[in-house]
Parts: structure tokens; C-alpha cells; sequence
């Protein structure tokens, strides 16, 4: 949770401003003329254009370039999983979402608009957002909870054709492999030799160790609540065990950190300790990025021997958080019209980010979200 | 269709603009202290009070005080009957429902954003537009085909406990009634003792029937493509032929009309001729609301012999139009939080905005959408 103070101003706002977005016309409507182009009766030419298309592909492409398609992405959630607060429902979500946009906006000048679901039912999800999907240039999905939200997004990406990407995994994923491309440069050890334990296999912890792999690192051992992941898990991670953990090993924290070079807690709050962290091999690397309160301190973290920590806090160096990635992935996508986002364009976003970091230190292996040209740089690799 | 020129205005400037509506954020977000009011940590703040508090019906309270719901009205269509144009489907559909959401704005300053569907089955739009419902505080559904949009309607507003209206049905009925309030005194007729002949039994036709006999007339007599409405016609007609023709007219068009004092065509281009006005009693009112090709041209209507002429078109005198109406009833909504639109409130709204026009004459029965007022008059009635 919030220091108090930080609460009580955050919900003085919330009340003054009462919404963080609002709609804008893109003209201004004076008098009958304008009426009669923005709507009827000049607009009738306009949707006639549109649904006389042969194709729907041919009316989708038509749409973007007429109407708010082109530009507007829908920021959804079923506030199943919201920041770490949990199962708290659509109306716990909505602040979260609307600020999403507003960031979306600031960062990226991309359009966006919350929707906030009242079910968690998946074949419901699925439907109710393939049924909203035409006036929207991609969907952002967020906040949706392990594992419903791997077979949400996936059945949703199989029927759209604009791009849908669940943030919690991919934009984590994105912003983690950044940072540790740049941490081992920092620690100076080869990127792909690493051996990295990740702690949660949920949204993050799952899409984060994908992406890793992608990269090419080799040795990742994935742990969840019950220790280091075996093929007799269900699901989702029984095939994260089957890609994962070479060296086979079993046990919990104690085990898996054992010699590993970094560690990416996605997880819960205060679950690692200064003595797990001397298990590591030197100059270890920290990412505790359970929000508000990480699953290590910094300074405990550095106690035990890390050599650089981060955490998604902004009162700490390294702050890993989504905002560096998603404006600018829904900003490429849009720009360049792609349908999917492929885990290559993740990586190339991956390593267009860590550039922006000329010379990564102990104190800044990420660009701040505020820095000139971060959307750009991963919009660059949305293509 | 709109007159050519007309129509290569709308489409150039559809493509220069790109979609009519954009999204503005309320704040400024210009550094970590902003970020972390509007977003994580201190946006957790503001989720909890909304997720912890005992009822829905308080978390909806709370939500309309400190997110987006307290000023977000979602304009949603099927894309079923778009203007004249008929059943053209989403992508047809959405020039039309940003062109209302920028007039919501231009007009009363509601924010309003579009939805538009992808499936015209009726169980899937009640279920879609219920599970979007909670970041907004109404509902304003659009150019959904009769007989459908009458279960559709019922049905959503059924299980929301925000306002919900379907504007071609309300809007229209509200904006007819108050044309006609006006109309009457024009002609020098008691309102109520108005032989009214409503031609088409859509939507508009069943919702203009409704509010006119709510407003006192008895004797209406409501016609669909077949004749005069009798008992046998299924669902909705044989409702409204229940509640109206008290002289049991049988026939058509000539029947209905003789000696009528006004016709409100809601039906098609050209279907009424002098001949046809010639029957109608003395100084006779003419509503040919068809759009953009009425039932008869003005000039014809008058040569009839109408006293009263008017049109769904800004090229006459006498323009009714649902802009005159949705954004007042939306903006007295939302200001006062009301969770139903009722018939008196629309018939109060009618009221005030005839009302507007201080002395009517035969050319000016209604307020221009541009005049200052408008809205407020309307927003009044609502609450």
C-alpha cells in the first residue's frame, strides 16, 4: 500500500479531477455546415464507403483510416489481479485503467480508453471483447489473473486481427529482459550464459521466463509458492517446467539460488532474504519487483552481496515498471498497422530499450518513462 | 444520400481528421510525483476505497465520484439501421457514433465515447453492453434496428442501474412531441384533441405513439408498409394498435389521413404526396421526418395545403433532430444521477424545449441545436 500521505493526496485528486481522461472532438462543430460533415447528413458518405467494402479486411483497413480505429487502443480488465491488491472487481480496476491511459497519452500521444468487465468468466472475457473490438486499434488487456489470462489472450489473438497484448506478462517481460540485458553488462558476464531463478509463475513469471529463453539464455529454473517447478504441475506450468531448469534441480529457494547469477521476483512481498541472496554467485543481480512492497529491500538485497537490484518502485534506482514499454509497443503498432505482436518485435523492443542506456551502471540499467525518445525506441520495433 | 459536394467534403475531411473524438487526460503528468498519484502506488489508494466498500450499489456511488463514471455516457450501436442507410454493420456504423459522441461534447459537455458491436444477436448485445456497463454512467444505444431494439433496450435496462435510452426510439419521441406542442398552437388547435396520423411503426413510429398519447392526444392512428395497425400484426404492432385508433379506421394511407390535423412520417423517402396532404384537415401539419430524403419534399407538402411543414434536414425550416434532445437528456443524467429515464421526464423535456420558442410560427417550431440553452432546458427535465 501507499505511505499515507501519498494515499490521502492521490485520493484528493481522484475527487477534484473525477476521471483522468476525458473525450475531445478533433474539430470544432460551429455551426450547420459542420454539422452537416461530421454528421448527418455528410457522414452517410462516409459510412457508406465503409460498409460498401467488398472485404472485411478491406472495411478494417477503410476504418483506420476514417475513424477512431486508426488511433484508439481499449485498455481492458476483469480486476481479477489488480496491481498487487488482488481479486478486487471492475470498479477497483477503473482508476488503475484510466490512469493507464493517461499514461498511454503523455508517453506515447497514443489514444485510450478503459473498458472494465463485469464477469470473470473466460468464454464471457472472450466474447465481450471480440464483440467491442471494431472501433479499437489494439487491445490492451490488464490486471487479468493466472492462469485464465493465458487462454483469454490467446483466444481473443486468434479471433482479432489488431494486435492484443496482455501487459502484465508482455510488457513485464519486455521492460525485465531490458534491464538484465543491461545489468549483465554491468556485472560484466555474457547475457546468455546467465543462470537466472525466477520467483512466480504467474502472468509475469510465465512471460518473463519465455522471453529470457527467447533471448537466448539457456539456464532459468522457475519457482511458484510450492518450490521449483516439475512437469507434475498443471497446465501453463507443467510446460514452463518442461522449457525450463536444465540442471534439474529440485527444492525451493534455497535450491534453485544456489550459484545463480540473477534473481526476478514476481511474486510477493518480502518472501526473499539477505541470506538467500549470499547463496548466489558474486555480483548477483536482484529484480524484486512485487509492487508496492518488493520481495527484498534494496538494502537488504545489497547486504547480501547483490551487485544490482531493482525493484517497480519509483523511490528507488532501476525502477522496472511497464510504463517504459506499453505506450510505445500500442505507439508502433498503430503506426505500422501490425496485426500481431510477435515475440520477435518483443525482443527488438527488449533491446532497443537497454540501448537507450549508453552506459549502464549499478544505479541505472533502465531509462526513466519520463526520458525524450523512450516509445519511440520500442515503437521502432513494433513492425 | 447527401448532395455530392457534400459528400466529398465529409469524406475529406474524415480522412484528414482520422476519428472524431480524441482522448485527453484531466491532469498533466510531468514527473515520478505525478506519476505515482495518477498511477502506482497512489492509484492503489483510490482502488481499494472503491473495492471495499460494503454494496455495489456504494461502490457505483464511489465510482461516479472518483473515476470516469460519473461523466462517461457509452454511444452504442449494432450497426442495424444506420441513418437511411439500413443494416451496414459495425464498421458502417462508427462514423455515426463518433459524429454523436463529438455533438455530446459540442453540446452539453458530456463525455461520450463509441461502441460499436460485432454481432446483431440479441442475447450477445444484452450480454456485451451489461458486461462494458460499469465504467460508465449511461447508456445511450443508437441505430439498432426495429423489432429487435425494443427487447434489447428492456432488457439492458433491466439489469443496469444506470440510464439507458435508445435514442432513435426517445430522442425522437421527445423531439416530435415538443414540434408538435408548438405546432398546435401555430395552427390555433388544442394540442390534445389532434387527430395524429403516425406513418411508420418502427422504432421512432412506436416510441413518437407512445410519448404523444403519454402527452394527452387520444386519437393517433399508427400505420406500418401493410395500412392502418390492427390487433392480428405480431408483438409490438398489435401493442400499439391495442392503445390507438379509437374511430377503427381500416385502409391505408387515404383512410388514415382524412381529415387529419397532423401526419409524422418515420418511415421512408417519397411516400406521401400533395393529393395524400389535400385530404388532411385545414391548416394541416406535416412532419416528414425520413432522412435525408423525406416522406415529401416541403414545397410539395405545402402545396398540399400544410400550414405546418417540417424535416430531419438543416436545408429547411424546421429542422427535428435527435441533437436537440441526447445531449441535455445525457447531461441532466449525469448531473443528476438519476438510474432511469422515465416518461415523464421525457415528456417534461419536450415541455422545456418547446417552450424555448417563445413565439412559434409557421417556420420556426423548434430551437436551433446551436442556440445557447438547449441543453440545459432538456437537462432540466432530467432528475
Amino acid at each position: 500500500m501507499a505511505k499515507n500521505d501519498t494515499a490521502k493526496k492521490a485520493i484528493a485528486l481522484h475527487k477534484k479531477l473525477g476521471g483522468k481522461i476525458r473525450i475531445a472532438p478533433t474539430m470544432q462543430i460551429k455551426n450547420r455546415a459542420d454539422l452537416s460533415l461530421v454528421y448527418t447528413p455528410g457522414v452517410a458518405a462516409v459510412s457508406m464507403l465503409l460498409a460498401l467494402s467488398k472485404s472485411k479486411g478491406l472495411q478494417e483497413k477503410l476504418a483506420r483510416d476514417y475513424t477512431i480505429k486508426g488511433k484508439m487502443v481499449a485498455v481492458i480488465s476483469d480486476g481479477s489481479a489488480v496491481l498487487g491488491l488482488g481479486n478486487i472487481g471492475p470498479y477497483g480496476a477503473l482508476p488503475v485503467m484510466e490512469g493507464k491511459c493517461a499514461l498511454f497519452k503523455t508517453f506515447a500521444n497514443v489514444d485510450a480508453f478503459p473498458i472494465v468487465l463485469d464477469t470473470q468468466d473466460v468464454d464471457e472475457i472472450v466474447e465481450t471483447v471480440c464483440h467491442i473490438a471494431p472501433a479499437f486499434g489494439g487491445i490492451n488487456l490488464e490486471d487479468f489473473a493466472a492462469p485464465h489470462c493465458f487462454a483469454i489472450e490467446e483466444r481473443i489473438k486468434a479471433r482479432l486481427s489488431i494486435p492484443v497484448m496482455h501487459d502484465d506478462q508482455h510488457g513485464t517481460a519486455i521492460a525485465v529482459t531490458a534491464a538484465l540485458l543491461n545489468a549483465a553488462k554491468v556485472v560484466k558476464k555474457d547475457f546468455k550464459k546467465l543462470k537466472v531463478v525466477v520467483v512466480g509463475a504467474g502472468a509475469a513469471g510465465t512471460a518473463v521466463t519465455k522471453l529470457l529463453l527467447r533471448a537466448g539464455i539457456k539456464d532459468i529454473v522457475v519457482l511458484d509458492s510450492r518450490g521449483v517447478l516439475d512437469t507434475k504441475r498443471p497446465a501453463h506450468k507443467k510446460e514452463l517446467a518442461k522449457k525450463t531448469n536444465p540442471r534439474k534441480i529440485k527444492g525451493g529457494l534455497g535450491e534453485a539460488l544456489a550459484g545463480a547469477d540473477a534473481v526476478v521476483g514476481v511474486s510477493g512481498p518480502n518472501i526473499l532474504h539477505a541470506k538467500d541472496i549470499q547463496k548466489m554467485a558474486k555480483s548477483a543481480i536482484v529484480f524484486a519487483l512485487a509492487n508496492p512492497t518488493p520481495e527484498i529491500m534494496p538494502q537488504e538485497a545489497k547486504r547480501g552481496g547483490a551487485k544490482v537490484v531493482a525493484t517497480g518502485r519509483s523511490d528507488y534506482h532501476n525502477q522496472i515498471n511497464n510504463s517504459l514499454v506499453f505506450p510505445g509497443v500500442f505507439r508502433g503498432a498503430l503506426d505500422n498497422r501490425v496485426s500481431k505482436i510477435t515475440d520477435a518485435m518483443k525482443l527488438c523492443a527488449a533491446h532497443n530499450l537497454a540501448a537507450l542506456v549508453k552506459k549502464p551502471t549499478a544505479q541505472k540499467i533502465v531509462p526513466d518513462p519520463f526520458e525524450k525518445g523512450v516509445a519511440v525506441a520500442v515503437a521502432r520495433a513494433i513492425k
